[in-house]
């Protein structure tokens, strides 16, 4: 066992970060002052960067370091699944106390990596440094996307349809689950909630899928909770929208929230980080995109609509009466002292605008 | 004033990224789950990644919030300069203590913002969250580079010359001299060491003039001092080098050697992050360079030659006789804790190995 400080922060980034990568597209890799990528021709480029704070985005006594690791992947790879990208290029930034085992940075690293390459990425940069407090990581993920063929925010109309994929809210009772048992949390009736917390798996294949259907006129990763993201899609595209209460019928979660003393919908819609998607979707595109999910073997659920009334969202009950619901989704500083698994957090855009959009036809406009 | 805690992260990054920027490239900005930008074609991607941590990489007594920002800025455009890569997307990262005042915050970033610009660059996305121990900033700088034109840290050869842009080691003594002196270091005579130490300004201008010359077949940013980086240039390359004795004349180095005690050639070889660039230069095409330097305003001074004796590093003192110097440069974790202005650790590579190499010919094959 060796540790940070003894093997210093050259050695031990040089047993992090593996030199001799072969990839495609990757002409300088680790260890010179910046790494050299050369682009597909005809594609975009999209990048985006998350960090996990020890204590705050993660409980070491609940995570081990590959989960880390791969959670760390999952949260990057998940903004890029929700623009519809091609994962390729990641940076990676460590802060570590010197008494950290470096085994156990190298076991982190290690499934990071691994969660990267199965969605076709790999580690082309980093650094690491010394830290007093609590330790931190921070990605930047790289990846590709054919042009004027990205997802964004801001495309949703009234009238389309709310989708999501995957259990939205298991990870988010995962957590909650943790700190209210302790070590009870671990029976195997909750691991499906655990996983969902600790385990997560971007959905990256299977955007690729969906969006050659051409049917989704928006996207957003869950990385806040459905009524939080949905809050933030519905601000950016400048609509409202309902959810079915009834949508909200995950047996696991209805056990957890009896577990838990709060309403089942509460864990559907509240915090969580569950790196699924949110959608909308093109109603005349619900039936190709039903199959293009069967086919890529994964769950879309339709769970309510747009409508037109922008800063409304409501949930429709079983009877058909409408109640607003608050989409202030969860900001840290506010908000009590909680670990969630992870914060991205991005300003909030208004309706309609496009940063360095010059006229470019949206995707919802041309996609089907 | 406002702190953190009370704007929300949010509200708080809604104020410190611009959602509306127009810059070439960029086609979704910040604001949605990842930036899209669009590469320039012909041109090969340039990525780097660095880190400041507060009481490790700057001390807040000594820095003012825009400073920080810049100097982050420099940290991160020092390493596309050694790459002669032109800058051109951001991304930030802060971790920032719940009553941070925003206004503080948002000095910080237009600070960075501007350093960016002045290089052709643009921030595109980023993240805050809550730090409860020292606070980060974490920066990923993209840059393009002209297929097969970067320069990288393996193509010295002997008989190369080694040269530096600018004074190399007078960050270090800013910094020791501050330690050393207290509010004493801030007289107008240590002004220009000060100005080096928190006020760095990246060469990327000049290195863009410099590559159209030719003549550089290796470089590297100066961020660990000139010893540390000619060592890891030099292990890259599978060369040793010698520092002539005598280059080591600044006379402001001079100075604070007097105050500090220590000798004059220390301060210069020794531990620093000047960001300046060290470059090892085809003979023949010293007189082009020279000339380029010229015109772009910046100095370029010519510190010793590149040997066939990989692993060694000398001194050679006026007389002619040659002393070994130690290369290992400066380790955070096996240093004493010592304030830097930065560290961007990277793998020492080995002689002639290249991540992702193909066969390509290095550029210090066909560079000139």
């Amino acid at each position: 066992m060796t540790r940070l400080g003894e093997a210093g922060e050259f050695g031990t980034l040089a047993r992090l970060i593996r030199e001799r990568i072969e990839h495609p597209g990757v002409i300088v890799g680790p260890g010179d002052d910046a790494a050299v990528m050369r682009p597909t021709p005809g594609m975009d480029l999209v990048a985006t960067t998350d960090a996990l704070v020890e204590g705050r985005h993660y409980l070491p006594e609940w995570i081990t370091p590959a989960e880390l690791g791969a959670r760390l992947a999952a949260a990057n790879l998940s903004d890029l699944a929700a623009m519809a990208a091609q994962p390729r290029w990641a940076l990676l930034s460590i802060a570590a106390r010197a008494d950290h085992e470096v085994e156990s940075l190298e076991t982190l690293e290690r499934g990071l990596e691994r969660a990267l390459a199965d969605a076709g990425a790999v580690i082309v940069g980093g650094n690491l440094t010394a830290a007093e407090g609590p330790e931190w990581l921070s990605l930047t993920l790289l990846g590709e996307v054919a042009r004027g063929r990205e997802w964004t925010r801001h495309g949703a109309r009234p009238g389309d349809l709310v989708a999501v994929t995957g259990s939205p809210g298991r990870a988010g009772a995962g957590l909650m689950l943790a700190r209210r048992l302790g070590a009870r949390a671990r029976a195997e009736a909750w691991r499906p909630l655990m996983d969902a917390w600790l385990r997560p798996a971007a959905r990256v294949a299977l955007a690729q899928t969906l969006a050659v259907t051409g049917a989704i006129t928006a996207a957003i990763d869950l990385s806040d909770g459905l009524l939080g993201d949905l809050g933030h899609l519905c601000e950016a595209s400048g609509v409202g929208a309902e959810l079915d209460a009834g949508a909200a019928g995950d047996p696991l979660l209805e056990r957890a929230a009896a577990e838990l003393g709060v309403p089942a919908f509460d864990l559907w819609a509240g915090p969580s980080d569950d790196y699924e998607m949110l959608l909308a979707v093109d109603p005349a595109g619900r039936a190709v995109l039903e199959a293009a999910a069967a086919v890529a073997g994964g769950a879309v659920g339709f769970v309510g609509g747009f409508t037109g009334t922008p800063g409304l969202i409501a949930r429709v009950e079983p009877g058909g009466a409408r109640r607003p619901l608050d989409p202030a989704g969860f900001d840290h500083f506010g908000a009590p002292p909680e670990v969630v698994g992870r914060r991205a957090v991005r300003p909030p855009r208004a309706p309609g605008r496009r940063a360095g959009g010059s006229g470019r036809r949206r995707i919802s406009d041309s996609g089907h």
